[in-house]
């Protein structure tokens, strides 16, 4: 039996699906079980947008970013992420002979989440506190459910909301969706793939890349990581620390994007680093 | 085991969900094993006019309407029937401890259909061959993988686009499709919930309602049914040739919708007619 990889695809500008999703069909011939994990961000900013309701942004006082995800920004972000960008994934993949299956995390409850009661955000300097968003983390993976399917022959492509257990649907970073259900399916490797090549000690630098988390690279790594890639090398050690024996931060872009991360082009976390 | 009842809730201006939904889950709690069909059509034209690409729709000779689907109308529609509308009734059930999964027909190749080449469009009285729209009908239901998810006390939640062989998403009748759905799964019952309370004689006069196919009943039920209808009833023939014991066309609308359908409240289909 082939070992299992989970493959996060970014939603950020500029992404190009159709080369990454041939590499995936390209794995899956050859008999590799992926579950692929999928975003959407820059396409619902540009439909909230055209719909009247711009997309807004929280920032917690320790950095990390979040959507602003009122009733109504759920449901343009589930039109996006579980209608038009789930469905174009799951359509070209069968069009490559790939068995696909698109899900949401909602679906069977396959990601199981808290939501956050009330989150501090930093506006203008200040500490703001905000209690209607519909937003968390998970906290558990169906395991059984997604077998099911990967035992069937079949390929997961997920994507947020996830759900509470009492049925409330929240939006949640998809990076760390991914490293849960890495974790959950005891996959070998577990790739974030997205516009960026890496972490990048100049973030306006791609020549910085740091590439391996080894010796004194690991909290380098956390003091490089701003905005949006706190939640990817968070996501990573936390695959890490979950058993997964390896995770890559690294590009979508360009031919073989999955092979050269396997190859360890981008930012390499390995083993336990604790 | 209890039998299989397929529910087809209708998209149509004015269905209100949480009543029906709230049945559902009853049903389910009951013991039931429900699949859920749904629509969007009303929404889909609503996003599509926001967004600028109004619906348009096509007359076939015939008298069956269908939605004009280019590709930017089959991205509006999913964003809606997959996005919107499927994770918000997967929501709410999930809510009311219903462990629905939400799947459209392209998902695992659900519902395989074939791809209309050629539609001819009645536009100003004349005929007009329309060649790249992204329209047909299912042909064949993965009874497999819907028995997978029955079989572990899920309840599916289906919608349109169904997905060809080759791996095209097409946009197919929801009613027809959950028709095929009730033969492939041996379904005991297919309720076909909408905004109208069944066939009418005269479709402007709600007590013209025609209740049974009985005797003379079917020529004048055919007859009967213009636009939409036209497929309802189509799609309640073909569950009865295709084995269901029973179809009901009724109203989505009201305090217990499915139990008042199956008591025989809409026009109501049974056993062999041909």
């Amino acid at each position: 039996m082939n070992g299992l990889m989970v493959i996060k695809i970014g939603g950020g500008e500029g992404i190009e699906l159709e080369p990454i999703l041939h590499e995936v069909a390209e794995l899956v011939h050859a008999g590799q079980r992926v579950v692929l994990v999928h975003g959407g961000s820059h396409e619902t900013n540009e439909l909230a947008a055209q719909l009247g309701h711009a997309p807004r942004w929280i920032t917690s006082p320790s950095g990390h970013t979040s959507r602003r995800t009122d009733r109504r920004t759920l449901e343009i972000f589930e039109m996006v992420y579980c209608g038009k960008v789930n469905k174009g994934i799951v359509e070209t993949l069968r069009a490559r002979a790939v068995d696909a299956v698109g899900l949401s995390g909602i679906d069977g409850g396959i990601w199981l989440g808290e939501r956050k009661n009330a989150i501090r955000s930093i506006e203008d300097g200040r500490t703001v506190i905000i209690r209607d968003d519909l937003t968390g983390a998970v906290k558990s993976v169906d395991r059984s459910f997604l077998s099911l399917i990967l035992d069937a022959g079949r390929t997961p492509v997920l994507t947020p909301p996830a759900v509470t257990s009492d049925g409330v649907a929240i939006n949640v970073d998809a990076d760390r969706a991914a490293a849960r259900t890495a974790a959950a399916l005891n996959a070998d490797e577990l790739l974030l793939l997205s516009n960026v090549p890496g972490v990048l000690a100049d973030p306006n630098d791609r020549s910085t890349l740091i590439r391996s988390t080894h010796g004194a690279g690991l909290q380098r790594i956390r003091e490089a990581a701003t905005g949006r890639m706190k939640n990817k090398v968070l996501a990573a050690e936390e695959a890490i620390d979950g058993g997964v024996r390896r995770a890559v931060i690294g590009s979508a872009n360009g031919q073989n994007a999955i092979a050269r991360a396997r190859q360890g082009a981008g930012t390499v976390f390995e083993g336990a680093f604790a």
